[in-house]
């Protein structure tokens, strides 16, 4: 049940004074419950608790850990209903979306329990005394993996599951062994409070520290700013818009102790269709497309918003199919009416700029938030000269950039901005004929794919969902697939330890059977 | 031989006139080679070759790369005596010093080789399609570690051969596929050279491509800001003051594109003596401690500058053994005038400090830059409330807190700033009775040590140096050992990408036998 309150650890609050609502983009009106933002002192009494409830969860073993994420996933799933029709309602997306992010958060609770209960992720590394070595004698040094502390969370406008609440980060950060604190996204506050209330008592069921969690409503950036700007954190993690997450750097990097800022932004997604594949199958390729461009109303970090040929009559005819393609989809509704605002302003931007042409333009009444699609196109020598043709329009606007030749192809990209993927569509053996097109967009991206689509990001232990700034803040780190724990814990060394004193992934006998560094060679065995 | 200019790639070049001599604090006279600093111009070449030669640098196998490291580790063998004379003549420090910190450099560079010619760091990761996956088909989806680009590295005043030119970071930077751009030290810019033309010499020995490496002479901060603000610059690493590295840090997060710094920076490495250890072996302690305390003049970023113990007659006898041992040392020569200048200022900005008490000062007349050791004590609610007091005095100075009681104990080491290490003293089983007090020491530091001493940073896998800020600016990684290249690579994922195009570490049938995750089981396999 929604109480429109925070939770401060375990408890529900609103002390506050400024409240707002939800809304529904489908039915252009608000939803009736109300959200108290948090108060200043609540932000502070939250960071305290999470400060005490690190000193017992980062001892806490990886199988109670494990346990309180599936606990997590199984009061997910046990909101049934009331989660799915308040999503739909807070976000305009259908009852499939919906579903489908569900498992896919609940898929990544499961997958770093099960991380957690195998426990070589800890990068134990053992390297044994020589006290015999001369001139000095050699130390026993032992090496393993810690969590960093309270970790703030930033709730995702275009996922309000799988990139929110305990979606990633929070899944990341709480497996490490580092309490959360989420500051919810205004636009699905209720969401945000019905998957809070499930860790909340999946955190009670499995004995986990009051503060392990904590909610935090939202409609402005203070709160956000006061929690960055917070001695007591140690690390953010957000998705959203370039400005909003690098104002959030920037803050973390002011204070007296800089803290990890991890910000997924924003993308153009850059798709190379090399010659022969666009002559070859054109008309399939901008039907797919025009399929990619419009998905989820082109809310998606790795929408193609930038598609780029070598001139000529293959890519007009591409552009053509593509744009009569487009057209042909049903416009649907974007999140907010603040987002369909930010989508219009943008491509208005874009469409204001000298020598861009239009080709499709859904031009029919829309319903209030529907967003209409856009393809524009450019010549290559002005796409380079023009770095406001560069930005995100977030939403289904693509643009295609009609290049001199390969050389300018390649040119583009080397000067683009960092991008989340990049795209390679090639025919049988073309591509090994373009290293340079390939070098060059593999230097400017996080993920390459082969005659695909960028949208769609799996979730598993290959994946990279970053990349170069701006895609993101530290192209160092994923923010999916479980190997995104990495960017909340730091290695630790313990040198002539006694080994009753050692935690258990680093003790002679190997208690947890987990593999380790022994001497720098791999294995299992104890010492 | 020493000829006083820049290698901008593998140039010699010296088109500034801004010019400077390094310093013999034995002889407390300058040497008498005279080096140019590099101009805005030289820089951006620099720059620009090294952009130029990251190309084809990121694409070398790790055997090349291997052979590179090896060459550099044999011609800085091969720089015989000079190099050891124009260390000594650069530092003051003794020859024995001199061979030990070349075999440690020597050791790193063969380290990473090592670590190239097995090849798994580079994390391969293989998650295999499955093209019959309901309700969407799962692509093959393959992840590695690949380079960030050219980075600058500082030299390091204290260690100009294993934390400088070819040290650590530049180690682990060109290991990793990244060009180095250095920026030597102006206390041993003869040290620097001569490194960088055995860098030079192995580079066309092994065939890397100009611009792989640079050596830019500098005087003051202007080459470093250049360096750390240019577009073309990727990361940075630096070991130094807590001023200069937080300098570099913010220059680098308000880029138009932030670069990731890490510099570890300073420490006053804590060590608490149990009362137990205290009381039974306090005289050997303090004798132990003289030595670690005066250990190179002091000046290691690990030196025990703060030694924590509870009151009574057991720490009242430490502290008089300690002052009287301390001053039977020899003193002996700091690096350089503005080092031992920094040690007496930073000294008597303590000393001034009210309520301290000076237990130890070698007052007997010294050699021109040579250091007195000096030794103080407070109580503890004075430490706790003053943060001058826990200011690093880089040089042989260390301060003995007396604590009231245990709880006060845990108290400071919890409010502490981060650290590099923590020490602790017990005896026997005394400290599984102090939980807290080594979980508040865990939560400060990068290493935690044992009946031991904090000076002495073995080089081998399971080593940490690095720690919360601001011992470092990013607890995330360690500076010292093969895995400090992480701080250089990012991960990389191929998403469907042909087997004939990807690179070998993720080729089907594993052509360099590493070990690689396989839907994340670790294996050897082909596919």
């Amino acid at each position: 049940m929604i109480t429109g309150k925070n939770y401060i650890g375990n408890q529900l609050s609103a002390k506050g004074n400024k409240t707002y609502n939800t809304f529904n983009p489908q039915l252009n009106l608000e939803n009736a419950p109300r959200y108290t933002e948090a108060t200043e002192e609540e932000i502070d009494e939250a960071v305290r608790l999470a400060s005490k409830a690190f000193k017992t969860y980062r001892q806490v073993s990886g199988k109670k850990k494990a346990e309180f994420l599936n606990a997590i996933a199984d009061e997910i799933l046990a909101l049934e209903l009331e989660l799915i029709e308040t999503y739909c309602s807070e976000t305009g997306l259908p009852e499939g979306r919906a579903l489908g992010e569900r498992g896919r958060t609940v898929g990544q609770l499961r997958a770093f329990a099960e991380l957690l209960q195998e426990g070589s992720w800890v990068e134990a590394s053992i390297d044994t005394a020589q006290p015999e070595r001369k001139p000095l004698p050699k130390s026993d040094i032992r090496k393993m993996l810690l969590p960093l502390g309270p970790i703030v969370v930033f709730g995702a406008s275009n996922f309000p599951l799988a990139y929110s609440t305990a979606g990633g980060d929070t899944a990341a950060a709480l497996a490490a062994g580092c309490p959360v604190l989420v500051k919810s996204h205004p636009m699905h506050a209720g969401t945000g409070e019905l998957v809070a209330s499930a860790i909340i008592k999946a955190a009670e069921k499995t004995g986990m520290p009051n503060g392990v969690f904590s909610n935090l409503n939202s409609s402005g950036i203070e709160v956000g700013t006061q929690l960055v700007s917070h001695p007591g954190v140690k690390a953010v993690g957000f998705t959203g818009s370039i400005r909003g997450g690098r104002a959030l750097y920037d803050l973390a990097a002011k204070r007296e102790e800089p803290i990890p800022v991890f910000a997924e932004m924003g993308s153009i997604n850059p798709v190379v269709i090399l010659p022969k594949a666009l002559k070859n199958r054109g008309e399939a390729l901008a039907k797919t497309y025009a399929g990619s461009i419009t998905l989820g109303t082109g809310q998606f970090c790795t929408n193609p918003g930038l598609l780029l040929g070598v001139k000529g009559e293959a890519l007009s005819h591409f552009i053509q199919v593509l744009s009569h393609e487009i057209i042909q989809i049903e416009p649907s509704c974007m999140l907010h009416p603040n987002i369909i605002g930010a989508y219009e302003a943008k491509k208005q931007k874009a469409l204001s700029q000298p020598e861009l042409t239009v080709v499709a333009d859904f031009d029919t009444e829309v319903k209030t938030n529907y967003a209409r699609q856009t393809v524009t196109t450019v010549e290559g020598l002005t796409f380079l000269n023009n770095s406001t043709l560069h930005q995100e329009v977030f939403g289904p606007y693509s643009m295609v950039v009609q290049c001199e030749h390969i050389e300018q192809l390649e040119q583009i990209i080397s000067k683009l901005e960092g991008q989340l993927t990049g795209t390679l569509i090639a025919d049988n053996e073309e591509a090994m004929h373009y290293p340079q097109v390939i070098a060059a967009l593999q230097n400017r991206v996080g993920r390459l794919i082969y005659n695909g689509v960028p949208t769609g990001v799996e979730v598993c232990p290959s994946m990279v969902h970053g990349g170069p700034y701006p895609a993101s803040t530290d192209s160092r780190f994923t923010a999916v697939g479980i190997h995104s724990i990495k960017r909340w814990v730091r290695p630790f060394s313990y040198q002539d330890w006694p080994n009753n004193l050692l935690p258990d992934a680093l003790k002679n006998e190997n208690p947890l059977k987990i593999s380790r560094l022994i001497n720098n060679k791999p294995t299992t065995d104890t010492i």
